[in-house]
């Protein structure tokens, strides 16, 4: 006995994608729940495996097979292959286990020759159609099976046309057509091909050119590049051509079951008369609305109707579907779900679990998270024609229209007299952050993903395309060029940060909307995941912003932002310039109360719910000047002869101080506990701030949680240290203010490859561990986010070297498994730590199916990604992966 | 029955350490080897442990116990505690069983009193020296025992002699003394103290100040730095006072077993007759040489030499003993291990076991590695009395003495000229290579023990002093300024970088000495050693030296260090600007023959030996100038009135290219494998080099073992892309030259944490891994060397948030843990893969001794350092740790 290698679509089902592909399983499918597919049938992946062993020679009974399923097809279809009556035409298709789009041959109109294609022209009354067919079929099956170079039929073809005085194929009559036919026997024949008449024949030389076409280079290429095995081998699929294109009573279409753009439940398509597929999409001819088929060809209607719903049904989601109706008979010929908004997502779950077709987890399943950032940012209208000027990183989401700005101070006054602008800016320092918030949005032609500009556009909600490399800004000139075309400040420009699109013109937005199908859908992802999710927030808007958002308190609360406040940073300045502590703790005095109230607005908005508030990080030379602009604006002032003394001596003064302070490579530089323990009254004064502010907002009935964390900690005695003055001050503060029921925890940061492991010799001292990712990536591959993005690292995600941008989505290999190894040592030392994690990775999905296995108890990222972070955390306990 | 808590000396040995501390355990030993100590017995550390934990009430049974061995040591004596004739007087001392130099109390002289004095005048026929022992043990017990501040005797001592007309205890008289005992006896009771005239009273009292004193603040923060129990207790010995100054028949003195400056064995000592041990030191008698003693005292003599013999036969090494004659009685007071120089413990540890005292194993375990630094360098004549002006970080030991040169080119002149030159600079860069070569030695302000100067230094055996932060460099005035004073180009400094002192004059050198001692001691050590040892050498010269100081092999050749000589750094520029591939190729062509020859010459002088070359390391801005000096550069051109137009736009562009390489954090930068996959034809020269110079060195009859080393690789994407032009590369090379019998591998540094991390993924395509601990020590804590050892890492050293620095010896916990994950992970995916470290701790014995037992086949280090890894890793087999 031997082993059936060919199978009926009416013989198979959607589980058997190994045996028949995954184009022969869905037909299966499709006939089985009743809906009319054209019929056929499969030639089984396990034919191809088996030939290619065997150096492409068939297994002996692989033909009888083929034969005697195409006789009973003839027999169902009541046709002849080539037959000079009623012929059958065939489509040969590859369809391997996993998708390869366009990657392997296809053959249509199989069976046609000189008989069958007087017959078809007989059979429609339409003589061009069959000629057509039989030229299209040559040309196919001489380039795939007789390996006729393409451009030979395509040079002929282009030639007839050009004697014809046309470029439009359509301009071909049946006569042009059968003289093109015999031309391209011809040509044909001359390029090798030995031709047969035989379409039994062609049939047997087709199926063996797709199973070689598993193996031509594209189709290797493609699977290492996206690491697919190379022996599992492709199926066959062999079924009857039906069309659309007739008569009057033929016709074809689209539709989706359910609108793609609102999501309702309604009829959504489009259909020609006497049209092939290809003519509703090339828009030569308006096709009309789906609804109008039901006056047209009410039965094949009504068909299509119960099809559709038939297929929503049984898959469980909106379709995407493909038919043709052939002299009045209805034929589906592909389904898959459909593309959708983010709000049509929504509204679709939230529907169908009321109809009770699919369960809430099946609906957060289908949701992906990226999406959602289409509804919590004003959006460039779908509806625009404009072309990019150019592209930088699609650093955060939305998008904004304004005039060009290069200039914070400038982007401020503008700003805040009413004018839209967009901030311009090679990069952006902590100095621009007032331009940042009057401005729109940002463009910067350097930094990456997680440079200043995006992490605090992210923060704000705010576009940023970072990293645009191909625009040039002269600051002297306040001219932005962009490929050769130069923007002045009363030009308008429109990004896009989700996409990373700028646009040398104003576009219209469509505004962001947080419908009740949003919420809906997010109180069913809180229902089911395990995860917390915290916002990265430092003000009382951010926080109200989280909450609304959902966030179940503030995982990361930066105390340097707070530093940076236009009236605060020359207070800042005088602290570090401190020659004397007495002069450092002066000006920190004036700090004291600014802190106070910024930690008050904090803890009142986020009563109930626990922050953590992180002690400052950044190195001190961040608040100073730059080297270079230091440097060149004394070397101005010496070379000015009329310089004012005393403005070159403070000049020079200050240079002083920022050449000491300066640093090779400040990322690994005195930040952080670094730089409290050496300057332990900047963390005993915001210590005091933190604990008076919660004492003064627990005086007024709310009820703050208090968490401090210690960033930058690769040793545990740094920690057993810094917590002591932390402990101290904070204790001093309570006893003082004769408090007793204010509960503070103490915790720290694990952002170094050394943090994560010793992790559990610094649980000792720990009271929590939050995963700073950004910084943790940045030693554990060393790389620098400052300048990676820029160089390296973009060519390593061109070329492929990294799959993703590592800022992005977690190194799950490296910073990952330091995550791991983090949480499992940290636990030994402590079984119940709590565990964050409070990169920007917190709100990314992928990063969070990445690192939620390894038992965070929760994540925090800026407000606007908390939905996201809600649904994927629901996401990775339903064991969503990406290829379901 | 009650617990032994009092022991004879006579009872116990060196193994009860635990009961009787070291101190009791040693006088106990060597009085049963039949040494002559004076008698006396140990109160057991469990007696102060019982009362600690009793508050401080002591065991029922402990003052029976110490007055019945009391009598029995007055009996052995025929002394009597306090007596009136013949008084027994005793030292109470403390011991526990670690060491704890002067944290805990000691009384001496106790049973004097107002009768025992008289009896001691009597006996010794001095009443001076009666009544200045008496107001000794005053003074101590006042202090110790009855917590009479301390200074309240010496205001009186001061007082009396203030009235006498002197500064002097010697000036003063029996009587004045006589005078003194009455006064401290008035203040100490003024000052509350119940003085009592019972000798035993005192006894117990001195016993229980004793175990007080064991958790006295200093003794606790003591055990506290150095991580010691707190809960072991002190024991108390107490033990007959022999004096040397009982009149001519009395002396003491200290001897050495054998020569400490030579390790000639020979006598090698002093004594002073009629003299307390104090007067040999404090040198206001001339000593005389111990020789003599065999005139003065001959009984006494003999008695010494044998006592001195069985010391050192006993304790197998060489002996510092201090002992005193007693009316022409010798007693052995102390004896320990003697410290002595490097040469000396290279003879002694040789001619010991050529006497047979003393194995190879143990002469290994004796000899301190970091001390044969000393004889590989030039040092100070250690004669001199000279003050340091200022220290800075011993970067590179050895001593120099040289004029003040501030400018790299001008050192290079002075140097070349036969000028003795020191350079002095903020840092070196690459820059500064030609000035360091021809200067004796350097001294930077920045930077620390891998700063670039360090580095460079100790690979050329040069002496440097790095991070000297005191030191004031005006670059314009041609100014050093150390502690006020200024010192020009014409004035001489010395540095010592072994101690990381500088001298503001010449002192005297003594030159390097490699003897036949150090070649077989070393010997040994190669016999005993699992660990290779390679060296990290750059050039012909260094290999040289690599060899002869026994390196087998060279670990780490660096190919940047060859692109900085002077002929060569225009072509390297004129590659790093060039616009076009063709412009970057011409100059890598005239690379290559260069290259070509550098390789040449290393394999020439290692051939038979593995060498191992790294690719191209540094980010490409290292070649250029730097941001700021460009910057200002550019703005006197342009703020020159007649500037050649010429040179400012050259200027300009060249400010263009820094801006545009510029990184702000470039030790995370675009280096090592990074830097050649973007520019793969730099890689591709390099490799072409490196073979066509080993098969021109095949050809020549010798033996190159060609390792090719990629550098950074933090992905095993990143290797197996740069393997593959490597190899393309070589392989297209042999082929061309027909030649089949060279073989080379292919292998990359682990220097990054992700690295460590995913070593399995990294090894499938590694043939070694070579541990690169500088780096991996950057980013695994999270320091830049750059920065860290002149800021925040200098002030965790002081404070003792870190015991080491982790640059000189490798963090164990951190660094040393993911060197573990990496040999194992690197290992799982192949068996045998070879691997070393070829980072500076390779050189570092403490850091061998943590890293050999993770694996490792080889350690390289810089040439000079290559005996002491030597020595380190045969110790590190023998299982010699600090404590033993």
């Amino acid at each position: 006995m031997t082993d059936r290698l060919v199978f009926d679509f009416a013989e198979g089902n959607a589980t058997q994608r190994a045996l028949l592909g995954g184009k022969g399983a869905n037909l299966a499918e499709m006939m089985n729940i009743g809906v009319n597919v054209p019929d056929g049938f499969t030639v089984a992946t396990g034919a191809c495996v088996q030939a290619m062993n065997a150096d492409g020679q068939w297994p002996a009974d692989l033909w009888p097979q083929i034969v005697d399923r195409l006789n009973a097809l003839e027999e169902r279809t009541g046709r002849k292959l080539g037959g000079a009556e009623r012929p059958l035409l065939l489509s040969v298709r590859s369809g391997s286990v996993f998708s390869m789009p366009g990657m392997m041959d296809t053959i249509l109109n199989l069976g046609i020759g000189d008989v069958a294609a007087a017959a078809l022209a007989a059979e429609t009354g339409n003589e061009r159609f069959a000629w057509d067919s039989y030229r299209r079929f040559l040309q196919m099956y001489g380039s795939v099976v007789e390996e006729v170079p393409h451009h030979v039929f395509e040079d002929e073809l282009a030639a007839l046309k050009a004697r014809r005085g046309t470029t439009l194929d359509a301009d071909l009559t049946a006569d042009d057509l059968k003289e093109l036919v015999a031309t391209y026997k011809r040509v044909a024949r001359e390029n090798g091909a030995e031709l047969t008449d035989d379409p039994r024949e062609q049939l047997r030389r087709s199926v063996e050119a797709v199973f070689k076409s598993w193996n031509n280079p594209r189709a290797c290429i493609y699977r290492d590049l996206h690491s697919l095995p190379h022996d599992v081998g492709t199926a066959v699929n062999i079924q009857q051509m039906v069309f659309g294109n007739r008569g009057e009573t033929s016709a074809t279409g689209v539709a989706f079951t359910r609108n793609p753009a609102t999501g309702a439940k309604e009829l959504y398509g489009e259909f020609l008369v006497n049209a092939q597929g290809e003519d509703v999409v090339a828009g030569i001819r308006t096709p009309n609305q789906l609804v109008e088929l039901k006056d047209v060809l009410p039965e094949a209607y009504q068909e299509f109707i119960d099809n559709m719903n038939r297929l929503e049904a049984h898959y469980g989601d909106m379709q995407d579907i493909e038919f043709t109706i052939e002299d009045k008979r209805l034929y589906i010929l592909q389904t898959r779900s459909g593309k959708r908004t983010a709000a049509a997502a929504l509204k679709i779950a939230r529907d169908m679990v009321d109809e009770g077709v699919i369960t809430r987890e099946d609906a957060l399943r289908r949701i992906e998270p990226a999406q959602l950032d289409q509804l919590l940012h004003p959006g460039i209208d779908p509806a625009h024609t404009a072309t990019p000027i150019t592209k930088g990183l699609n650093a955060s989401p939305g998008a904004a229209v304004g005039r060009v700005c290069f200039d914070a101070d400038q982007a401020d006054e503008r700003g805040r007299a009413g004018e839209a602008v967009v901030l311009v800016r090679w990069e952006t320092t902590p100095e621009d952050i007032h331009g940042l918030i009057a401005s729109q949005g940002v463009l910067t032609a350097h930094g990456g993903m997680t440079s200043h500009a995006a992490v605090v556009a992210r923060g704000m909600g705010k576009p940023c395309v970072a990293g645009a490399g191909d625009i040039h800004i002269d600051m002297a000139a306040k001219t932005l060029t962009i490929a050769g075309k130069v923007f002045t400040e009363a030009d308008t420009i429109t990004l896009d940060g989700s996409t990373g699109a700028v646009y040398g013109e104003a576009l219209p937005l469509i505004p962001p909307s947080i419908t009740d199908d949003f919420r809906e859908v997010l109180s069913w992802a809180d229902d089911v995941r395990k995860l917390g999710v915290r916002a990265n927030a430092d003000s009382g808007p951010d926080c109200d912003k989280a909450r609304e958002l959902g966030a179940e308190g503030v995982g990361l609360c930066r105390t340097e932002h707070m530093f940076m406040a236009p009236d605060r940073l020359p207070v800042v300045k005088r602290m570090i310039l401190a020659e004397t502590q007495e002069a450092r703790q002066a000006a920190l005095d004036e700090l004291l109360p600014m802190q106070i109230n910024d930690f008050d607005e904090v803890f009142t908005a986020m009563t109930g719910l626990p922050v953590t508030i992180r002690l400052i990080d950044p190195p001190l030379h961040e608040f100073l000047p730059n080297l270079v602009d230091q440097s060149l604006l004394v070397k101005s002032l010496e070379d000015a002869p009329d310089a004012d003394p005393q403005e070159l001596a403070e000049a020079r003064e200050l240079l002083g101080h920022v050449k000491r302070l300066h640093e090779q490579n400040p990322m690994l530089g005195t930040r952080g506990v670094r730089l409290s323990l050496l300057y332990p009254e900047i963390c005993e004064m915001q210590t005091k701030a933190i604990i008076r502010a919660a004492i003064a907002v627990q005086a007024r009935g709310l009820d703050p949680h208090v968490e401090i964390m210690v960033p930058l900690v690769a040793l545990a005695e740094e920690l057993l240290r810094m917590r002591d003055v932390i402990v101290k001050t904070a204790d001093a503060e309570l006893a003082a203010a004769g408090v007793t029921s204010l509960d503070y925890t103490v915790g720290t940061m694990i952002e170094l490859p050394r943090a994560a492991i010793t992790a559990d010799q610094i649980a000792e001292h720990a009271d929590f561990f939050s995963f700073g990712t950004n910084d943790l990536t940045q030693t554990t591959i060393g790389i620098s986010r400052d300048d990676a993005e820029a160089s390296f690292l973009a060519a390593y995600l061109e070329s492929g070297i990294v799959p993703v941008n590592p800022f992005a989505t977690v190194d799950a290999d490296g910073v990952g498994e330091l995550v791991r190894i983090g949480v499992e040592k940290g636990r030994k030392t402590k079984p119940g730590l709590k565990v964050g994690v409070c990169g920007e990775h917190g709100g990314d999905p992928a990063s969070i199916e990445i690192l939620a296995p390894h038992g965070l108890d929760y994540v925090s990222c800026s407000p606007y990604r908390v939905p996201l972070a809600r649904l994927a955390a629901a996401r990775a306990v339903l064991g969503y992966t990406k290829d379901a």
